[in-house]
């Protein structure tokens, strides 16, 4: 039942570990004798990944100072490694096949070999993206009044409660669903029939999913299932998942920079795959994980940047998804913030920020210097302070544009042509075009300057709709009133 | 006058044709004795390709039970085995350096070789995708609104007729053009005055193009010329060419879905040329081809799926195009579907499918579990199942949405701020609305849920502009109604 | 301090050039002994260039007739060879360990061996790209009140003005900065305290950048640093930096093409490299720069189009950037244009174009037919004269449509629900509906019709909003009086 599998990854070699024989567990061997044909894609995936072709524990103790459990000394990481990693913690464990299996594997499950990754990432506030999305009433709001679907009647639409497979569908595929088990199933397979677990919020890949065994999180939201590839993760693809939308357009804007260019020309010459990723030789142009995630390191191997799983370790500003761009919170729990209103927001609704849950300038002057760093690999000095220039003045300009918009809905609001708070304040039209203020066009606009890609800070959905948006905004103010008269 | 081509391409060793030598024909020699010089970038394309490197014979004969002719026996594809076949049957047909040289090649010529494909294709709605649109007098009606042009006269927009070039632009360029013969016409040219056949409609290539043959449709949409790519053909830059606007978003969804960042990141390492795609091992992630079109087989061989070339064999639902979701029509010529109203709409302006021209809940049962094999190569059943109880309930609150946008373009009618039927429906901007709600909101959203690219059914065109664009409408119709006060 | 560097490039040793040992000159030495471990990423970048592997004199003096200066015969062109280069015409010439350095390297100091190039790219009107957009008063309004910021007072939206820091953030990114010294700053470095000189309009790379030394433009725009590579600037890619946006979607239109579609699917086998670039061998289908830009050859070397860096050799028409579509003006500098209502426009406000500065019909045919020649190498003439044609009548129809948007503003300014001349015709609600008319929808239209990417000529932000834009500007016009009246 043990079947060997060459190590021939060349890049491998390079590193100098062993090419020996690697093995597969016997557990393993008993998953791919039928998971071969039943579901042969990701076998296959798999075959090709570093997991089924090292083993890990030389390496890891070595080099990471990690000690993985005796069971899995001399063995590649296969089904049985993952998919049966601390089953008493898993709710969605089930009986298959003699092996107490979940189908869920967890950055918990994964934590058993990359600890650091792991612990890094739980400071990030993607692993708590499904609370600080559906915990926080203002933002749960935002949710339903996005989402619908809305009915007419009598004159009036009316929002129908969303349900849970339309949120699963839109907002919850990035921000992670809570996983739960819902009880059993039997199913007809080509083994006759089985018991599987049936679970609620699946299939779900966001990253901060709630996982059944209570971690938060999912490591293949960036390193995709079975290949579990660096390369994957280190390209710019992966991000557009989540980040390419109007919202969010992170994607969109790095790739009418000169960074993005550059990658798109020249990335098939580039090596995606050293941990310690060399500036120049591996790479010509940062990636999203060049600045945000790698550990980047110079031609001798000195090291520019350490690895961090904590995204916004190097990022100052919080440039999106909030009314107003502000310091980066303290907490990656969110839902903990308190304005002075009251509301579990990080700025007043007039955009001053709220003090004691904002990282300190001293912080934020950290986090810049050391996302400087990776600039300088390449660029002086002067060139990397002209640019964060005029990203401040962005943050200060979109952040000016965005209270005339909240100012004009005020008026909205006083003047009775739109129902303000303690009601949504986003399901309104004007209340609807106030969101696209901040949400859609001062984002972007602050993206464009964040990563030069001044498109998106013009006329694609940049300035030019901040202004056009604001002009519309208070002629619709106007025929608010004059239908109201009229009527 | 007879040359030799090596056949080298290494694929086509390992299945084992005979790498002999292939010869071309006497024909086709002559018009490369010309063409050579004067489209020179296109004879370079065809040396490149299968055509120019094998003999179809014993192939089509061995693996598709077809026989070719017996001119073809012994001579490889080139520009006369096509552009000389049929000639009787083409209009477009002219007297060229002693040959009977035709233009357009049609599906009824590719069938000489590719008769299964061909007849596929023409069960295929897209091989009807002119008459659908321009022999449907309300979608005749949406052309005109959409394309114009207007212009202003004493305070009122007048559309004008929308020209021929017009919608051979926009519309036709991917619905296809009808190609005639308007006459001869002389030209000067490198080799002294020649005739040729003058054409309207060209050039066109799109999918349903009505042929100077009668024929309908044109392989060249997704397999360019001259190099007959099935590489061409399975990557979804190809789709994109009519897939990727507001409209129809398959590209954009695709490629933000993890199987698109997965293709993105990793097709470098792909195999797109087996005819017998496996998954797997010649592709880790699925591309357009790979969910609708190819046939694909597992590590040992064995058939996963067939292929096909009607495009909809495959799928339950039809998603986009029409005002709301519904089952796939059962014919591929859509002109014929009458709705209670006596227009031809497969649904009822209020959403109700359209009985006896859909297709039996049995067939779409069948169409899924078609589709679910391709997913099932790579996914659990619970995962599968998970996926398309998202797209279920998508269809049905998009649904939801489009009524809810209908019910207030009926008022704005009732009120007489809108002209409805017998006049256009499409031309006013109130009416243009409720166009976007379904032609693109509602289309987008699915598209997103089919596909899982989520950014589609949340804020890129999906669920955020369903529910703006409702309020909208609402706040349109009271400003219409207090303007018609006012006057 | 001298070091060799072998000539490994294969397509160079091809072209027949020694492949002996290149020199890297002293001064370069040294400013590699300290920028290998400062600036690591571009001296890696560097020394991957074509600039870091060969001897220029030989080739330019043979192939191209250009005598470069003795100091650089027998060396490659470093660090030195271009950032001390006419160092006494350079305001940011600054002493740098023994060395007169300037940080700004300008087309002025390219053109030492590439003066061809840089000749051609002076009658270009994007190296006028910064005087064309801020010495036109119009448009330098436009600029105004697209980027803003406005603040809401007493009911009132006021614009203020757009500080230097946003216009090089937005507009300036690609049509460039004036890049000016402002003095000299002292900072800390690994090695001790240096003085550099600080710079006004710095980082920049746009098109018509003003340099420290009086030239325009900035030949890395396209060519980036340092790598300078062919490859890259024949890729669309690096044309989407600047030509993706809504107000001028070039790439975005490409990317739909099937000559775009078959780029993307095939430029792997591709090769980009030789200066006198093949048709069907080198690549099957074009990118930006084989229609605009690279000197196309066929098989036999034959020059079917000359390489030019003057990008409207080859055009007729100006699509985009102004109110209706006319032909290409005389001169690059287009703030000369008058037209007789004394505004520095080529066309009159109702789309009359204006005589006497722009090319006449005969220079429009012959580089017409220029360009036809690239089509040619592919495509038969009709094919060719049928796309024109369909070019020539998006023309026609897409300035009716303007004007007909144009008559709707002139309502709103004699009604007196916005303010025209002499006030910003760019600022308010209706007159931004107006500008998106021309610069977003008739532009993207063109583009559909002069590259075949039809999706943006219908649905994507084609001729469908058009029409829309039309109806939805007389609705708003009719809500603007109702609106007045009801004060």
């Amino acid at each position: 039942m043990v079947r060997l599998v060459p190590l021939f990854l060349a890049f491998w070699a390079i590193l100098g570990f062993s090419t020996s024989w690697a093995k597969i567990s016997e557990a393993t061997e008993t998953c791919l004798s039928c998971h071969e044909s039943v579901t042969p894609g990701i076998v296959a995936d798999w075959k090709k990944s570093v997991h089924a072709q090292i083993l890990p524990g030389d390496i890891l103790s070595k080099k990471y100072n990690v000690q993985v459990p005796k069971k899995f000394a001399g063995v590649v990481v296969g089904c049985a490694e993952c998919h049966t990693q601390n089953h008493g913690a898993h709710k969605d464990t089930f009986d298959h096949n003699g092996f107490k299996v979940h189908k869920v594997v967890t950055p918990r499950d994964c934590a058993t070999c990359h600890p650091h990754e792991v612990a890094q990432y739980q400071k990030n506030k993607m692993s708590h993206a499904y609370n600080n999305l559906l915990g926080n009433p203002v933002y749960h709001g935002l949710v339903e009044a996005s989402l619908g679907p809305q009915s007419f009647k009598e004159g009036k639409l009316i929002y129908e409660k969303t349900s849970n497979l339309t949120k699963a569908d839109a907002c919850l595929h990035c921000h992670g669903t809570k996983v739960e088990v819902k009880g059993k199933v039997v199913r007809d397979t080509d083994f006759g029939e089985m018991e599987f677990v049936d679970l609620a919020g699946w299939p779900n890949n966001g990253v901060g999913r709630i996982n059944p065994d209570g971690s938060m999180g999912s490591c293949t939201s960036c390193h995709p299932r079975h290949g579990f590839s660096i390369e994957v993760a280190r390209k710019p693809y992966t991000c557009s998942e989540c980040h390419k939308g109007p919202d969010v357009p992170g994607y969109k804007v790095y790739m009418v920079s000169k960074h993005g260019n550059i990658f798109s020309s020249k990335n098939h010459e580039w090596n995606f795959k050293p941990n310690n990723w060399t500036v120049g030789k591996d790479f010509t142009a940062p990636t999203c994980a060049a600045c945000h995630i790698s550990q980047l390191v110079d031609a001798d191997g000195n090291i520019i940047v350490k690895r961090t799983h904590q995204m916004n370790d190097r990022l100052a500003w919080r440039i999106f998804g909030l009314i107003y761009a502000h310091p980066q919170p303290k907490d990656p729990d969110t839902t903990k913030i308190k304005n002075k209103a009251g509301l579990p927001l990080p700025t007043e609704l007039t955009g001053e920020p709220v003090e004691g849950y904002l990282i300190s300038k001293e912080e934020m002057a950290k986090r810049r210097a050391t996302m400087k760093k990776v600039c300088l690999a390449c660029h002086a000095e002067d060139w990397v302070e002209g640019h964060f220039a005029k990203l401040d003045k962005s943050i200060e300009t979109t952040n000016k544009q965005t209270l005339a918009a909240t100012l004009i809905l005020l008026e909205a609001w006083n003047a009775g042509v739109a129902k303000g708070l303690p009601s949504s304040i986003f399901d309104e039209a004007i209340e609807k075009m106030w969101v696209e203020q901040w949400l859609f066009y001062a984002n972007s606009t602050r993206y464009a300057s964040a990563m030069a890609g001044a498109d998106y800070g013009a006329f694609a959905n940049g300035r030019w709709y901040l202004n056009k948006n604001l002009q519309q905004m208070l002629d619709w103010l106007g025929f608010l009133k004059a239908a109201k008269k009229a009527q």
